[in-house]
């Protein structure tokens, strides 16, 4: 089988000859030919500049193997044309005028996503080019209340007590600052396909944080919006976040193709809820890729083993691999995943 | 009944006359006098003063109405008596000398208690006495896994590789590590009880970090090794860590009489998947009691209703309350719980 079709057709639920993989920030640190480029740019520039970031996304394709590459740039790309800067140093993304009032959601621009942010699509351009095909790729965004939450927060928080005291104290502002996040990522998503992106996945990061009840009202709504915003069935859609395992029903139920899972739910468990209309990507703890590759076959198997013989497995890890990985590690993972997954040709 | 009584028959699942509510950390930063006592000592030191440790684990007690103390310490005070200094600053506490090597572990003292950490049981002593049997006291630790964690990491962490990457890599070490932090645990565990704590919670905080295969071979067996040091019976024992939404019938497994349940898993739920054979313990959002009291109420009965009328639960947050938290709405979700949950006399 084309080694471009093995990904596509598992989101479909169709049949491989083996299980696909590609490895959540697949294009980053862990690399030294990633390290060389950030030597030179800084990452919210290599983010704007087209043939870098084709450079860097086509970079893992060959060195590990993998089945998809994924466009290199940020959830928080976005919320510059919102009118939300962003700045990237050190200590991690931050936002220095974070949304706390009506007033703040009010000035709130719902930008085009081709004005704002046209060094993406042009991104996804030179990247497909660059691929030749070879692998398809991925475009992304953020889901609404993950972006919401940055937005409020302005950084990094442990208790998530100021975009939850918004939720809980005056839904009605929180509200329609998720709708408005929400047009403008399902803009956003509309052109990534449009320009050539040929899956899309849907990261709700910060989406375990809310109770099932709390996700219902705040979250799923607006993860459905930005969903229904892609053309129906166009390109596959991967719904992920992370600490999902009271919410995976729901993850169900966006609308997503495919559900990512994260490494605490076996992922026999997490098919059993998802149902059989769904496809589901996972769920290698990333620590896993610290072992020695003998254990890292022995838990690439066991997920192999819990993800069954039924079409509709991506291999992925649970989260993004960590920036220690050793390159040979994640190497032997693809490569154990594709062996210990091969099936027969078909008679 | 009497309010001394309320919270020790809900963790035996016995008959109550409504829902006993303590919360976590309720003797902490958020209560102005707290703030008084701590602008005076240091966290270490307070921890460490038991005239001061009876003094701040008795002040929430009639502030908030609730029908259990929690003893004020640190789960990392045990491990000072290991061989591993603490240090805590504003950036939280961190080991300045972690574990990371077969070496260090078995430098590792196993202490005695009363010799290691007297001023603990000193401090139980003299704040059963300032309560006067009014509520109940709640001894705790920390599970050995999340203590370990501590040991390994050093300080705080988002991946906890260094942790599972030992763990995975070289788990003959981990697993010695893990029993001698179990064997310390259990020690003062018991030592806590024959000092007079009336109940007991391990706190094993970071277990849902794990996937449930890894926490079934590195977790389980060292909280059982802990619980199991307490003399059977003499004691409720409460189990309790946050992202446990997939080990829930592994808690349920310890021998602890009581589950404790973060805010991701509704309690009819966690109820359902953790038998009758224990009680639960939980669980409303942290970030519920920033938002106007009559939002909690609603958030309280909710609580309220999941739990349902079988004995046998404990009311909650699913974690701690966050300093930010004004002292009345706390004050009002014990008024709401107690109102809203009260049973009706028996004839």
């Amino acid at each position: 089988m084309d080694r471009g079709v093995r990904f596509l057709n598992a989101c479909r639920r169709l049949p491989v000859d083996c299980t696909p993989v590609w490895i959540m920030r697949q294009a980053g640190r862990y690399l030294p030919e990633y390290r060389a480029v950030r030597a030179r740019v800084g990452f919210f520039e290599l983010c704007k500049t087209p043939d870098l970031v084709a450079e860097v996304t086509v970079q893992p394709v060959d060195r590990l193997g993998v089945d998809a590459a994924i466009l290199f740039s940020d959830i928080l790309v976005p919320l510059e044309g919102m009118g939300l800067p962003v700045v990237f140093d050190d200590a991690g993304p931050h936002l220095p005028e974070p949304v706390r009032t009506a007033a703040d959601v009010a000035r709130l621009a719902v930008p085009d996503p081709i004005e704002a942010t046209g060094f993406v699509m042009e991104g996804i351009r030179r990247t497909r080019a660059a691929l030749g095909g070879k692998v398809p790729l991925i475009g992304f965004a953020g889901a609404p209340f993950t972006l919401a939450a940055y937005a409020v927060e302005g950084g990094g928080t442990k208790s998530f007590s100021r975009i939850k005291g918004l939720l809980f104290s005056d839904p009605h502002t929180a509200h329609r600052l998720l709708e408005r996040i929400g047009r403008t990522i399902g803009a956003y998503l509309a052109a990534q396909v449009e320009a050539g992106a040929e899956a899309i996945q849907v990261f709700d990061s910060w989406a375990g944080v809310l109770a099932p009840s709390d996700y219902a009202h705040f979250a799923l709504p607006y993860t459905k919006q930005v969903i229904d915003a892609v053309p129906k069935g166009r390109v596959p859609i991967i719904v992920f976040g992370v600490e999902t395992g009271s919410l995976l029903e729901q993850l169900a139920e966006t609308g997503a193709d495919v559900v990512g899972v994260d490494w605490r739910v076996p992922l026999d468990e997490a098919r059993r809820r998802v149902g059989p209309a769904v496809a589901v990507q996972g769920n290698l703890d990333p620590c896993s890729l610290l072992a020695p590759p003998a254990e890292i076959e022995r838990r690439v198997l066991d997920v192999l083993a819990r993800a069954g013989d039924a079409p509709g497995h991506v291999f992925n890890l649970g989260h993004g691999i960590l920036p220690e990985t050793p390159v040979d590690h994640a190497v032997a993972m693809v490569e154990a995943v594709h062996r210990l997954s091969a099936r027969p040709r078909a008679a």
